[in-house]
């Protein structure tokens, strides 16, 4: 059960964006901005790197929902997910994704063990400072989402199953409310 | 310097806000309401949630900022943030706020090591669920902003004297920018 009175039939971060709607509009736009709206990252690599840091920080909800919607937006090449989810890469990543995963692997455990090589390789394999841009605040976000999902105790489905059309919405829509 | 190009001039968060402004508003956004808005926690006891994660997350500059703020809003009684920079706590907090640092303590190390008799106890001495709500995330955010300013190296002044000003403008202000 949630620590707080959240309303029960909604799953994860809903039922935290329902009890605070304050909080809850920024904290979409800011997952809209970093996941869905334009970027060079395509919104499947930008999903595999929340999917990755959700993992690593034992987040279901998060984890689960998120590799859905990278699965939504990989089609055939939905592999990959369980790939990262394994062994956090994939023999079908690009070298600049790859590169970018260990930055945002690191961003997880603490922004300071990033260092300058880890961006010069990302760099040299062709990732813009934009994208090193997005791959730090993505992975320092969901270090946000995770722990905020988590450290209220959300409601969280166990199934896979149960994760698939959220997904595949939240790969269509994006994150802002259907209200807004 | 930092990871990325940006406007050397600036400090921390504020070189990364200037850099990609679509993400900046609704982090400034985030940060408001959390620390500035309306709350029956005081501006003060959350800036010292706000310093306690940063102090623990090892971000200088959030770290500085946030103690400065947290003593502009405190006053006469500012040497509550040097106690909880030393150790975490202070003789003069109310109980109620004891046990909500230690709720952001469990989340600066990850979402998942709170207990219900952690949120149990915090509630006994007169927390609601509005003020746990905002406690975890306060604590998850934090772990945002860290993970940013550190991640992509952002110029960090090192002595805390140049923090005051900042933190006096942060207290009054809040965490829009001037320009909205």
């Amino acid at each position: 059960m949630a620590h707080i009175s959240t309303q029960a039939d909604l799953p994860g971060i809903r039922s935290l964006f329902t009890f605070r709607p304050e909080t809850a509009k920024p904290m979409q736009e800011l997952a809209h901005v970093l996941l869905h709206s334009d970027s060079t990252l395509t919104p499947g690599e930008r999903e595999i790197i929340a999917t990755f840091v959700s993992s690593r920080n034992e987040c279901v909800f998060c984890t689960l929902s998120h590799a859905a919607a990278a699965r939504a937006h990989l089609k055939d090449d939905a592999s990959i997910v369980d790939d990262v989810l394994q062994s956090g890469s994939s023999a079908l990543l690009s070298d600049k994704l790859k590169a970018l995963l260990i930055i945002a692997g690191k961003v997880q455990k603490g922004g300071r063990i990033v260092t300058d090589e880890d961006v010069a390789a990302a760099k040299n394999l062709g990732a813009t400072d934009m994208e090193i841009h997005d791959t730090v605040l993505i992975a320092a976000a969901f270090s946000m989402f995770n722990r905020y999902v988590d450290g209220l105790a959300s409601f969280t489905p166990q199934n896979p199953s149960d994760y698939v059309e959220m997904g595949e919405k939240m790969a269509l829509m994006g994150y802002f409310s259907p209200s807004k």
